[in-house]
């Protein structure tokens, strides 16, 4: 069965980090909004979204399609995924640890993101700068360390050894760690200009899982979007500063 | 075994979604930083938070210690928790159903955190109090009718009809919702003031968890403390205007 996944064309944004999943496993996927016809482009998504008898009802993309199963939220479609494309620790228990992990990624996306929209999503990013000036430079004294800081800590203590964020195979947190730190150092190049003397231990997770060949040719191909300022990861001048 | 839930003292907080879960399975735990003694108390769970060598580090409270696994994030929580608590739903499928909606309800709960602290965690509320009125006015105006319209078009979409938000049986989500609308009630008592008219099948649902005998019993016990001005939810009047 081909998975069907839904998110808003033109941006990596939430999307990528279940892209990076799919195309690791080189799983059989479509990018619905990216096509074009019956039963795809963004109408389609729209349509489900928009629907007043679909009872599994998303919130908001991305969400993935498996036959009759609609699975919202990254973390989930992850949960969910992870087993299927041996993406996920063999140990039930280490299941939960992972899922529990990639939580934290999510909420430090959610954090990114209020960077440039501290107010409210639903005003442009001009009508709201000086407020996400404060935020970011609260983001790049704070947050950056504190949630760099804890992933470097678990790749430390991690019994079997630095080389993955959860056990001693690739998981999708791992994947997912890759893309944070692509998207910040994108977003905030003066703020993360030290983040390998730092974040050792993450930056050398961050080149293990870009040189992995079904990545390194992700990367190369046009299903790789560039990051832009329509994104979660934005870059914005103005709101990068040096860390002393 | 005993649960132990580890949470800060003193709020309801994100804690409160894990608390109404296990008192509605008359779960056998233990609220460890309300107990004192060794192994209890706020020291207890910072021991655990700042330990340089457990392998399942949680990024932030609350967690749940069950046996030797440590599982972190409210939605993981509950993921864990409700198939052995007779709270998430038999079917496989609608388990990730249950988890997308609690992980919308995760989303919502962080976006009502914000209302009063929308630049930093670090500074104080009255030191960021008119970028909390701003974004309080678009919280009231834009994201509680997306959420709770959300919310209410997946009751009435449900096949097995209104009365549950997944499935036919009561699960976490549900309890979940009902702490969803007791916060809001107490944080915006002028913007919800008319949600029963405008969220009907959700004000019923909140309505019948209230009436369930555990739950009825636990907020009337002193283990259920009163919203504060320190938790998620907080009372500002200066945050909360009429919907008109």
């Amino acid at each position: 069965m081909t998975y069907e996944l839904y998110y808003w064309d033109g941006i990596q944004g939430r999307g990528e980090f279940v892209r990076l999943a799919l195309e690791e496993a080189a799983a059989d996927y479509i990018d619905i909004t990216r096509q074009s016809g019956r039963g795809h482009g963004t109408g389609a998504m729209l349509a489900i979204m928009k629907s007043d008898s679909e009872a599994q009802l998303p919130f908001a993309p991305p969400f993935l399609k498996d036959g009759d199963l609609i699975i919202s939220h990254v973390a989930n479609i992850l949960l969910y995924l992870g087993p299927k494309l041996g993406l996920a620790p063999d140990e039930e228990g280490l299941r939960y640890v992972a899922n529990g992990l990639q939580l934290t990624v999510t909420d430090f996306v959610a954090e990114v993101h209020d960077t440039h929209h501290p107010i409210a999503t639903s005003l442009y990013y001009e009508d709201q700068k000086e407020e996400a000036k404060a935020r970011s430079a609260a983001f790049i004294k704070e947050r950056i360390p504190k949630f760099l800081g804890y992933f470097e800590r678990v790749l430390k203590q991690n019994p079997a050894g630095p080389g993955h964020i959860v056990g001693d195979t690739l998981t999708y947190v791992d994947l997912s760690l890759f893309q944070i730190i692509e998207g910040l150092v994108y977003a905030f190049p003066k703020a993360m200009s030290n983040y390998r003397r730092r974040y050792p231990l993450l930056a050398a997770l961050h080149d293990s899982v870009e040189q992995r060949p079904n990545i390194a040719r992700y990367l190369k191909s046009d299903r790789r979007l560039a990051f832009n300022t329509e994104g979660i990861f934005r870059h914005y001048p103005e709101l990068d500063t040096d860390v002393s």
